[in-house]
C-alpha cells in the first residue's frame, strides 16, 4: 500500500508517518520509484506499536527507539532483548548508593542484574523515604516484597510465546501501562480499608 | 526560639522559612515585638513535614497546602480528614467515563467514594490501556486486585493512632513515597521472574 493507505489504515496522519520514518521509528517502505514507496502489514503493526509507546505509555522518542531496537535485534536471546527493552523505559535515577537497594533485593531472594537501572531507581526511592524520615513498618515491607513477586510471576507467566516481538511488546506495554493502574488501585483499596478501620460514612 | 534558631534546628534557610510563612504552609510565630516572633517545637515539626511534602514527595505548594489544611482542620472525623489529605495528592485525571473503573472496584468488592479523584485516575489508566490495545490477562488482573487489597490492609493497619496529625502524616507520606518503591520492586521482581522463565544468564 502507499503511504496514504497506510495513513488511512492506522489513522496516523501522513506527516506524522514521515516524521517517524525520519526518526527511524518505522522502517522505510519498499521503493517502487524514486518518489514512491510501498508499505505492508508489518508497517501497520509497527505504527500501532509506536503510537502506543509514544501515546499512552508516554515514552520519549529516544526511549521508544531503544525499545524498538531491542525488538529488531537479530539476537536469539529472548531474555537479553526483554531486559534491554525494559531498561529503555526505566526513568534515569540520580546516582545513589545502591547498598540498601541490594540488601532489600537479597532479602526478597531475587536474582537481578547488579548494573540494571531498576536497582538505581529502587535506591532513589529508598533514599527519598529516608530523607523524609518516613519509616516503613516491617510488616508492610514484607507485604510489598511478597506481592510484587506475585505480580511479576503472574505477568511473566502471561507473556505470549508466539514471537519475541509479541513478548517484548507485551512486556514493555504491560510494565508501563499497568503502573498507573496499580497506583490507582492501591489508593482505592486504601480508601476501602480506612473506611473499614475508621468506620462511619465516607468523608 | 527566634527564626534563626528555627533555621538552625531544621536546616532550612531563613529566607525559605519566610517564604513558607507567606504561603501559609507554616503557622506564624508568637509576636514578641513588631519585628520579632518566637517559634516552638510545633514549628520545627511542621517545617520537617513541609520539606518532606515538597521535597521527596514532590507535591506542589497548592497540594501541600491542602494536605496541611486537612491536618489542621478542627474536625473530629479522622476518616474524612484522611480522605481529604489523600485526595489533595491525587493527580488530576482527565475527565473520562468512570463506568469501567466502577465495575473493577465492584469486582474487587471495595467500598469507595464515587466522587473521589482516585476513581477518575483509575478510569484514565484503564482508558490508556484500552487505547494502546493492550489486554490485561484475567489472571493478572485478579492478582492486581488481591495484592493491592493486601497492601492497603497492611498499610492502614500500620497507621499510628496516637494523633490525627501523626495518622495523616503517615498516610500521605506513605502513599506518595512508597509509589516509586513499589514500581521499582515490581520491575526487579519481573527481572527475577524472567530470568527463571527464560533461563540462562542476565542479558
Amino acid at each position: 500500500m502507499r503511504i496514504s493507505a497506510l495513513s488511512a489504515a492506522t489513522n496516523v496522519p501522513v506527516a506524522t508517518i514521515k516524521y517517524y520514518l525520519r526518526e527511524g521509528l518505522v522502517p522505510a517502505g519498499h521503493l517502487t520509484s524514486s518518489t514512491q514507496a510501498q508499505y505492508d502489514e508489518t508497517h501497520v503493526e509497527r505504527l500501532r506499536l509506536v503510537r502506543a509507546l509514544l501515546g499512552p505509555a508516554g515514552l520519549t522518542i529516544a526511549q521508544a527507539r531503544r525499545v524498538l531496537a531491542a525488538i529488531d535485534e537479530p539476537a536469539t536471546d529472548t531474555l537479553g532483548r526483554l531486559a534491554q527493552a525494559q531498561h529503555a523505559t526505566t526513568k534515569d535515577a540520580e546516582a545513589t548508593d545502591t547498598a540498601a537497594a541490594e540488601r532489600l533485593v537479597a532479602q526478597a531472594g531475587w536474582q537481578v542484574d547488579p548494573s540494571s537501572p531498576e536497582l538505581a531507581q529502587l535506591a532513589a526511592a529508598l533514599a527519598a523515604i529516608d530523607h523524609a524520615r518516613f519509616e516503613i513498618p516491617e510488616p508492610s515491607l514484607e507485604v510489598y516484597l511478597r506481592t510484587m513477586a506475585e505480580i511479576a510471576e503472574a505477568e511473566i507467566e502471561g507473556i505470549p510465546t508466539d514471537s519475541d516481538e509479541a513478548a517484548i511488546r507485551y512486556s514493555v506495554l504491560g510494565t508501563i501501562l499497568v503502573e498507573p493502574l496499580l497506583l490507582a488501585l492501591r489508593r482505592l483499596a486504601q480508601q476501602d480499608a480506612s473506611i473499614r478501620r475508621f468506620g462511619g460514612g465516607i468523608g
